[in-house]
């Protein structure tokens, strides 16, 4: 086991936020940055490339408030941009001095270094490429900035014109940059190639080096670990292998093999095991469903089918497994289907304070209902809460009493109002304004209400109308506040007749909770998840039910 | 370019429906195998392992049709199998005289080589173990059968005791198999040490090897080209890399890599541009959506969506793609977003037939409004269509005509029908049934129409309504649906009062197109996007506009 913390001697620097970005269908609005950022910087990389500043408006938002709202404790933010223009001093190049105006303390500065791109893309001459790459590093330096180099297509340049792409790095490492990046922008390149491109550099340059791998041959993730082979200290990757393309090298399998193959330490040690949990939280930011045989964190990475395996891993888990999953926070799942659903049942009850191991049948009541549930698209694993109500349900028309849920309420299904009736109303208006407006009528305390409520959007109407119909009743309603809301439209090919799955997100103020509902249609879905949001919400507050 | 015809001096041996079928999701019927397997010979690899017949009774069918229903081009059908067990005669051995009376004219059997498992798992000593190993390849051999020995776990066993698996190799060798498979069955090797184990085996057994690589630390195609670079010269893969757990070694980039960057003929070059559409109609067969991110064939595998490459690739698109896409039978695509700017503005309005390059300002204009509409939540990559009615409206302001778009239709901003208002309520009735009811307002050909309808959810009864107020205008809009329908929260931290961005296909029974709606609910959204929906479907159905 590794102990030592990271230091400056090797680099994790990832580029989710501008590289990974470039990925089809990832758009981050400036709060999914700053979200991916905090994440980032909890596992532990060394560096975070936040993107363009003064390229796009989004960018410069993110860079001046990820400095104001964020308090990093690993990572240094990265500027990225490119060199100055041909022809124009660096100090007159307005992109130039908007990088060193960000604020980053280090910047990342993209370079030619393949001679057929300055010539057919920059247009300008190789003396003046080089020329462009020093007085940037030189300026930014003046202006107390840490530089990296980017040396953009530099394998297939090497190919080319070995000497000029050595030319190129000796000019970064001569102008005081601190890392020169060799990157394969392309991704054509195999991990033999790299590591003897590497390798000569290296020896011909006395550079620092960097790696930044493209996946289009499928080995990302081998060339910038050939890359550390030959010598290379600074890995560029994005999460989950997000980019341009097929993507970058994967930053989790990269930090996985150098921290517990290589026995290297990249990140803290104790950042290692949060490295599933965050792989998924990034995807939820991004809006893309966790890849499931992504390597190390994926659902199925740690999944056993086979017969022959199965019966070897009854002898010992680690015959069928190359780490103990619970290094990457990830776990073993067996795929013998009944069997796990009963197992994960029984530890999800213990979990919240039920020891259903004694009661077979009702295990296998609620193994069914979950089944028959996530069958008509309801997902347990993301709303606890839901499924805490599902199991009360259950035990209610069971016998088995709670051995003292966190929740601390009395067993059973609780119910604190009873729903007679809702509707809500978009009116789009010919001046082009939305009218929302949504009428529930409910029992709470054996009484009937009915109330009204208006919202930007027919949920946050229905949400008011609900509670303004219940917090005479429940004050304790007052203090939740839904704080996250997704949708998802599933078996997406057959149109607005989808059936839709909403999942919510409510707080307490010192808690959060997640439900779920599943309907024909995104409202009353939203309603269900509601319904689920405050019931729970109640029962935590250790209110008694009364429906 | 490769010419000659693959031989069997290489071996490309796909094992989709034996260890492909083990990955999490995959449940595979006979006539899939056998569909899957018409779609292997046609790529042209050399060996189809089918299953183990014997061992179940769809496996011992799909060898039994297989052979009666597929005339091979270029594969040999393999049926995979076990060593005899311990005391037992190979002769006597149920589940050998099964592989041998399969009639496969190749069997692959799989041998311990790692001593742990001998003892823990097979149970018996190391001596037996090379004993059943012997007879199990003598037997076959007898029967007439091609013999290749997996050797399970071997470079974990190497790595524990490295004389013992090598003895494993040489018996298997001298006892007349044509091929020793090294497996790195847990997948936790990297290449490095690949290469080294693969490169002293061979030195000190002189056996023909052949390597299978698991994808536990993503590096399994990178694993295999290790392999083939230090002398084996049989790789075993997976159709998309499909296989237990993460999965296995994928058979298209591994086939691409040897084929165009080793410049090695290993499936006939005329297979190579069916590379695409093989892999695709492959995960239609198991059922599972193709991967827009895999090497070469994903959807994804050749989209530029980043503004600095964008205009290189206007100068020259070899600049950023490291192969010819058409050589693997996929193409290049340009994507908008507010990273790209002038350069792929102008490249996607040159592919919507619209010569923009002289108009600077104008460009100019459509690149602001891009990157303001994205800043407000819109996306323009995943919606052509909307893009294509913004750059329309644009033009029409200015004075550029179009050079004769494919959709055929005027210069300018069209416009089908101008709505005055709309109104959606939905219901939850006493008794849990929903009413969704929709009322559109809207002008159409001078013409006020007012018209409700009613569907399962509340887009579904707007939609329904903007049908029946227009059908009788536009009696084109008959033949449109919706065939795909997204929804996605933007600020998902600010609960139900969130920007909503939602994204629909539609399609007119020959092409589809995506449109795009933002604001702040998801009726309004969607509203939005049916509109650009409608009007693009109109204009491509070439009706003139009359708004």
């Amino acid at each position: 086991m590794t102990t030592a913390v990271p230091d400056d001697s090797f680099h994790v620097f990832d580029t989710t936020l501008r590289d990974g970005a470039q990925r089809e269908g990832i758009n981050l609005t400036v709060s999914d940055k700053l979200t991916i950022a905090r994440h980032l910087d909890e596992f532990g990389v060394g560096f975070i490339e936040g993107g363009w500043p003064g390229a796009n408006p989004r960018d410069t938002e993110f860079f001046e408030r990820a400095q104001s709202e964020i308090e990093f404790r690993h990572a240094q933010l990265v500027a990225f941009g490119a060199t100055r223009k041909a022809g124009v001093r660096a100090a007159d190049d307005r992109q130039l001095v908007a990088l060193a105006d960000s604020g980053a303390p280090v910047v990342t500065i993209v370079a030619k270094s393949h001679d057929r791109h300055v010539e057919l893309a920059l247009r300008t001459t190789l003396e003046e490429n080089l020329a462009m790459i020093r007085d940037s590093v030189v300026y930014l330096r003046e202006r107390g900035r840490r530089v990296f180099v980017d040396c953009e297509h530099f394998f297939d340049g090497y190919q080319d014109n070995p000497d000029y792409a050595k030319q190129v790095v000796r000019t970064a490492h001569e102008a005081g940059a601190d890392v020169v990046v060799l990157c394969d922008t392309n991704g054509g390149m195999l991990p033999a190639q790299v590591h003897a491109v590497v390798r000569t550099v290296l020896n011909d340059t006395g550079a620092r080096l960097g790696v930044h791998a493209q996946d289009d041959t499928g080995c990302a993730i081998a060339n910038t670990l050939a890359a550390v082979d030959a010598g290379a200290t600074h890995v560029q990757c994005t999460a989950n292998g997000y980019g341009e393309r097929v993507g970058n090298a994967n930053l989790f399998p990269v930090v996985a093999a150098l921290q517990l193959k290589y026995g290297r330490t990249v990140v803290p040690p104790r950042a290692l095991p949060e490295m599933t949990r965050i792989s998924h939280a990034i995807a939820e930011v991004v809006n893309l469903t966790p890849a499931t045989h992504q390597p190390y964190v994926g659902l199925s990475a740690f999944a056993h089918k086979g017969g022959l395996h199965a019966s070897a891993i009854k002898v010992d888990p680690d015959l069928y497994q190359h780490i103990d999953p619970e290094l990457v926070g990830n776990s073993m799942r067996m795929l013998v289907s009944d069997m796990a659903g009963r197992a994960s049942v029984e530890l999800k009850g213990k979990e919240l304070g039920y020891d259903l191991a004694g009661d077979r049948e009702l295990v296998g009541r609620i193994v069914d209902r979950v089944k028959e549930q996530e069958l008509r698209g309801y997902t347990y694993e993301a709303a606890d809460a839901s499924f805490e109500l599902l199991l009360r349900d259950e035990v209610h028309r069971g016998r088995t009493a709670p051995t003292g849920g966190e929740a601390g309420a009395a067993a059973g299904a609780p119910r604190f109002f009873r729903v007679e009736s809702w509707r809500a109303i978009v009116e789009d208006r010919p001046d082009g304004s939305h009218a929302n407006e949504a009428t529930v009528r409910v029992w709470a305390k054996g009484e009937r209400v009915v109330a009204t409520g208006e919202g930007n959007g027919p949920v946050n109407a229905l949400d008011r109308a609900l509670r303004v119909a219940l917090e005479g009743v429940y004050p304790q309603l007052a203090r939740m506040e839904l704080v996250d809301y997704k949708v998802r439209i599933l078996e997406g090919r057959h149109g607005t007749q989808s059936t839709t799955r909403v999942l919510i997100s409510t707080s307490d103020g010192t808690t959060e909770w997640s439900t779920v509902g599943v309907a024909d249609n995104v409202i009353a879905a939203s309603w269900q998840a509601l319904d689920d949001a405050y019931t729970y919400g109640l029962l935590r507050a250790g209110v008694a039910p009364s429906e």
